[in-house]
């Protein structure tokens, strides 16, 4: 193909044409095409964007450059959820295990986190023993018997996406609706599920800072299901302050347990809700009082916890920890950060900074190469809407010494902004 | 340094520091910066510009990426000219005996063409023996016993253009004035001149298409100049048409001979007039009616033309081709272009298509590689503002093989515009 000409096309700021981008994404696939000159559309595309044809034909190109899995054959509809990520995020965890008991089948895979968010497979790997990566035949295995997995990026699904996103965060041309568009939603459709629910987060602890730039990603992501013969939906939720009270990826996990014990925080089972029954209504299975009183029954009759049990067990992990109570192990530090003056209001909790903590005292990654510390994080007493009196707790911070434990109590000190409530 | 947060820098469209632009041009030469990351950048850079500052530092950096040359203790002042490129620009050739005969010293380093406007070098090149690439020594002892010497771009000069320049060239990111000002002045201060006259072609022909993109790099490259302790003149030149009558190697050199024996077309040596009274005034040699004498006289007295032989001699290059009056040879098969109708008026030449037809006969190139036929091309013998009537002579063509005569004929008609005077 004509690079020159491509890139020059999307600098003038015109569409391509379809099978162009299909000859691109083989390009790049098969290495006959320069990573500066990809490179150098990506920016381009970062300006001009690419509008939603384009972005159709990015994301069927990025389906096709690779293997798609297919789930014919199963007593359920076949579902996914994807969450475009934020900070003390583990919706997954807890409703994936209730999805299942609903009726539906969940074949989830997902990715690794760079920066302030973790990912799903980091939090799970901080259960010793678990395994994220094993064969397709496997996996699809476990999606029949527990009625849903979750996995690893396969190297065989979407080589493309890979190749691309490596290249975009390498040359600071991550965020254009299109290319995320289109990111998203080829591993959303070559992983095999019809119906696609995506929880997009907006605020200061996610990569979407504003609702209109959110809402512009939800509908570019429901048109391209929309051609390509699946069917989406989003859900726009908030991420100003973390979701939830944990956050860290042991701590987290142990979290989740607590909502399908029953005892989670509100925030998060609200959103938990709000995916299930959309879920349950766009697959044809229930309507939406039916759907809620099937969630509701899943948590309080303990099932969504026991089938949590089974998917654990089946991926290779320790499961005694859930059983018993105890929980993961979690950092053995612990500095307790305290409100200091009158009777306040929390009107602010900056999750970005929350997030950035936890990443700083080893819990997240810049680099691929970076390891992660599971068992350290922060937990927030308070949260927004909540009132403080002088010496009250606001948060618990776990890590592996003490030795920081002022820097990090006055960065999570900062991260909340408080009224007083006495003027 | 942090490649992503320079490449986020500018993509924001904020100025990049001095220091950070010199790191960046030190880790292109060094290889220590992926290509990717700078063929991003260059893609910002294309969307939000460089300012002049930017430009300075960036031109600044890449003089100091390799050597420079000096010219001390020479009897004269030393000058450079340059020109944007346009179709049938051989004022080079012409210009710098005559230059050197009103007391200049003139060490121009001259690139070569791609796509539709011949290079310096290239035109030279169809002499026989002729040589552009020597040592240094030896370029700067022709500059001392001739008064000027052309050579090729030296690859210790500015190692840092070739790079960008490569890059920008296979990532469509060629045209951004900051860009084009830190390259072009980048080789002219190193190249050593204290004076710097740049001629800007502006139209169909040339790079730069409009007047106000050409007077935005015009002024950029003063500011530069004057930063950096060079004064620098620009002055802005025609090319909607080509200039002079020939395009093509060796035509365009028989043309320059020919200007040199007085016989010129009045559009070239109007430019090299311009431009040799500008280059004397702003050296201090002489005011600009006495620098018009001396022009005159040197063409008059067949001194520029004795000193353009003991150039090409002083370059290894035949030169009884020139004394014989006989010229390089061009061509054999010759195309008559005829002009068809009632009497009429030429009110417009493509400069671009003139160009571009020669480069198609062979006479120019689309990569590095390709080989270069220097004696095919075409003489116009009616321009702009000449009237022509049925059967009269438009133009010739010579080319390699007759084959191809009709659809070159038909290209070369095709450029022209008529208004019929009968109406």
């Amino acid at each position: 193909m004509d690079m020159i000409s491509f890139i020059e096309t999307k600098k003038a700021g015109h569409a391509h044409q379809e099978g162009d981008i299909a000859a691109f994404v083989r390009g790049i696939v098969k290495g006959e095409i320069p990573d500066y000159q990809a490179a150098a559309w990506l920016m381009a595309v970062n300006f001009n964007g690419l509008d939603p044809d384009e972005t159709v034909a990015l994301t069927k190109a990025i389906v096709d450059s690779g293997k798609t899995a297919s789930y014919e054959g199963l007593p359920g509809p076949v579902v996914d959820k994807h969450s475009t990520g934020g900070v003390g995020d583990k919706v997954t965890l807890v409703l994936l295990p209730i999805l299942a008991e609903m009726g539906m089948f969940i074949p989830k895979h997902s990715g690794r986190a760079l920066g302030f968010t973790g990912g799903t497979i980091d939090k799970l790997e901080s259960i010793p023993g678990f395994n994220a990566f094993f064969p397709e035949d496997r996996f699809m295995q476990v999606v029949r018997d527990v009625g849903f997995a979750i996995g690893g990026q396969s190297p065989d699904m979407c080589p493309a996406d890979g190749i691309l996103y490596a290249l975009r965060d390498a040359t600071a041309t991550v965020n254009e609706t299109g290319l995320i568009a289109a990111s998203v939603m080829s591993k959303k459709i070559a992983g095999g599920a019809k119906h696609i629910l995506i929880d997009v987060k907006v605020g200061r602890g996610a990569f979407m800072p504003d609702e209109a730039s959110a809402r512009k990603l939800t509908e570019r992501m429901v048109y391209v299901g929309q051609a390509l013969g699946r069917n989406v939906r989003c859900i726009l939720t908030d991420m100003d302050q973390p979701l939830g009270r944990s956050v860290g990826n042991a701590l987290e996990v142990n979290e989740a347990v607590e909502c399908l014990r029953g005892n989670g925080p509100a925030d998060v089972m609200e959103v938990c809700r709000e995916a299930a029954v959309e879920l349950a209504v766009m697959s044809g299975l229930y309507d939406a009082d039916l759907a809620a009183g099937k969630f509701d029954k899943a948590i309080e009759q303990g099932t969504a916890l026991g089938r949590f049990i089974r998917f654990v067990d089946a991926q290779g992990g320790e499961t005694g920890w859930i059983a018993s109570g105890k929980g993961l192990p979690v950092a053995e530090n612990i500095i307790e950060v305290k409100y200091e003056g009158g009777k306040a209001s929390v009107v602010g909790l900056d999750a970005l900074a929350v997030g950035e903590i936890t990443r700083r005292m080893g819990g997240g990654r810049l680099s691929k190469e970076d390891k992660i510390n599971p068992a350290v994080g922060v937990i927030l007493h308070k949260k927004i809407g909540d009132i403080v009196t002088d010496g009250e707790l606001l948060a618990e911070i776990f890590c592996r010494e003490s030795g920081n434990g002022a820097q990090w109590a006055k960065m999570v000190l900062d991260a909340y902004t408080f009224t007083n409530r006495d003027r």
